[in-house]
């Protein structure tokens, strides 16, 4: 069975200063792996057509299939295609097609720039990925033993345009199923769970199971290679149930991006309704949750308290108890979560104040959250040290996981604090 | 006067997956080209060591500054320094400061790994760069006319380490600076932008001038090299003058990120407090603006109003008016900035509900949202089609540079609507 190693080469300038970041490559990379195409190499290179020339060589030595990013657009450093036909000797040929697509696309509500018909040249003999989502479209060929597929930069045509077209195109060339699980872990550091499974994970190869670290939280990704996804599954469930039981209540999800997607199910479960008073993570544990599509049927709405006269008149909180205690503190933290909840009539409410930085409040240090989650009868507050060192964007983050962190706790009937 | 030019290599299975993002790169390669050195290839390779030592010759090969992210941690797939130790004939030793601080670091509220401390080994004769915001050390050694950097690979470790030492490590090897500003524009796409100034780009080689597309707006990035930074801002001045002559109204702020750092300055100026009213973006507004330090002289907080009972009761929207409009309309919009501005008595309300998908209400396509703007004794409303193909959060990014575009065309005395 021919194992098919791939390099994405993405080309841009701005990728290459810096200007913006490649999550194309991250993207297709992902899709790539799961129908179990290695992903060997990837680069980046600017807009320069030699040293692309370059690049592409040293992947037509090292890789059977080549993927690029970025370049097929209508301004006038794009050249991709130029280079890559040039490099397997094709010429460009303009597509019919494409240019009345680009014809119509552009011509009711854009302003219509004869550059963007340059778009339309096509290597001959080339398969047409159409772009559903912009204006360039994407292509594919073989030639020379090697497979050849170019997609636009922009993330929002690269990725729908990887997913529809390029992975059916590649999916008949792999008779070998990847799946791949990540167990997510909150509570406990990548280093622990490495310790943890150290000895273990040397001995494994297939099924292999590696910890990864995130900005806030960590997982362990366990892959089996089989010629079937189920012969796959089932290499896996063993290894899945022993690492799930050994990391108990740590674990909150499977195959899950964060917190809040494992909360969201465990709410509409019990059809419970939360709501969200916050101050220093500013409205985003009600984004958070927000970015989830169906959110409506779990999250009210909530309040950004973002000033002490704030707290008083979208919560009512006592100037007071602010006063009494300061802002950053369990009373009002604890208020917080109990007046949102008896506001919107949730039946959850919860509630985090505290010091995002860069600056202080001269009695707490920087990272200093109280975090609190009121439920009928009862409030949980846990305060959390999330380091001075810490980004502002970092500790709203890790504040946020706390919040959902305690609500899973809750729904599951684990120890809240 | 030499050229110095940089490869930078990421060592990681994880990235090259697709599992974690590669932003640090971006941000190596963008504190690089403030000190004008040039980025001319980025690698991403795996936890392997054969292609890790290939991918370290071939950049030897062309590249003058070999930086590395990733790979120096405690877990075992972790190899960089050895490979690179090895590529250059060095050995690895010890450092007992290291060794030390290690233990230190780990020692008061973190579980002790005896692999912690495979992080000590430094190839001889290498600079430290202490790690203050992990445990991994970086170091730097030029050896074979090579300059060669290594980082850790977890973006709040490696950043803040690039930018602590390694960059004034390099700052010594570069007598030319080179100097950029980006033009930040709103309102205009990047094709307009090339076409208004296609000719003049191609003309140009120093400065030189691109267009480059952002998720939800676009740039002119505008960048000279010279001997010292005041002539290169020279070179710049008239450039930058003529284009934000051209461009107008549509530009709202130089070297800045986001519409809302334009606004939250011109709201400080002013004296100006607002508070947000929102349905769709989900809090994602008052995140934003919470994002940057200092919000709290600006804005007061808001309401996320994510169901119709919510928008009743903290926001006291009469029952009736969603009723009969629909709760994505005009009339809602406009009561809800209006209600959070009294509520909170801040001096600027604003208001946004509309439909982020996936799913539609049955009445408008997905992408239809209202923002809007209230100000004493006038409200702003723009009805706006930001497409159903988009993405929930493409749409939900949007409206809010609507929103705080509005603002900024308030504040600044142009047009709002």
């Amino acid at each position: 069975m021919k194992q098919y190693n791939t390099e994405i080469i993405s080309v841009g300038t701005e990728l290459l200063l810096g200007h913006i970041t490649n999550t194309d490559t991250r993207d297709v990379a992902e899709m790539l792996s799961r129908i179990g195409i290695n992903v060997r190499y990837q680069t980046v290179v600017g807009d320069n057509p030699g040293r692309l020339r370059d690049c592409v060589e040293i992947a037509k030595g090292r890789a059977d299939i080549l993927i690029t990013t970025g370049g097929l657009g209508p301004t006038c450093d794009d050249l991709t295609k130029q280079i890559l036909a040039e490099a397997f000797g094709l010429p460009l040929v303009e597509s019919q097609s494409e240019r009345e697509s680009l014809y119509n696309y552009l011509h009711p509500d854009r302003p219509f720039t004869p550059n963007n018909f340059q778009q339309a040249l096509i290597p001959e003999g080339a398969t047409i990925f159409h772009n559903l989502w912009g204006t360039a479209p994407g292509c594919a060929f073989e030639k020379e033993g090697k497979i050849v597929l170019m997609l636009p930069g922009p993330p929002n045509e690269c990725v729908p345009m990887f997913r529809e077209y390029g992975i059916p195109y590649l999916r008949r060339l792999s008779q070998e199923q990847i799946v791949s699980h990540s167990v997510r872990i909150f509570g406990i550091g990548e280093s622990g769970v490495d310790q943890m499974f150290r000895d273990e994970m040397n001995a494994m190869s297939n099924p292999s199971m590696a910890p990864y670290a995130k900005e806030c939280d960590c997982l362990l990704q366990i892959t089996a290679k089989a010629k079937s996804e189920a012969e796959a599954e089932a290499m896996m469930a063993p290894v899945i149930a022993h690492v799930k039981e050994r990391l108990g209540e740590y674990v909150y999800g499977m195959d899950i991006e964060s917190v809040e997607e494992a909360v969201l199910p465990l709410l509409n479960e019990k059809g419970l309704f939360f709501a969200a008073a916050e101050s220093c993570t500013g409205g985003d544990i009600a984004r958070r949750i927000t970015e989830i599509p169906g959110a409506s049927t779990v999250f009210l709405g909530g309040c950004v308290t973002y000033t002490n006269e704030a707290k008083a008149r979208l919560l009512g909180i006592d100037p007071a108890l602010i006063e009494e205690n300061g802002a950053v503190s369990y009373p009002v933290a604890k208020a917080m979560a109990e007046r949102v909840r008896s506001i919107t009539g949730a039946d959850i409410g919860v509630g985090v104040t505290g010091l995002a930085g860069p600056d202080g409040d001269g009695v707490h240090p920087v990272g200093t959250v109280f975090v609190s989650v009121a439920v009928e009868g009862e409030t949980f507050v846990r305060q959390l040290s999330l380091g001075e060192k810490r980004t502002r964007s970092f500790i709203r983050r890790m504040a946020g996981n706390h919040i959902f962190d305690m609500m899973r706790r809750w729904l599951t009937g684990l120890p809240v604090v």
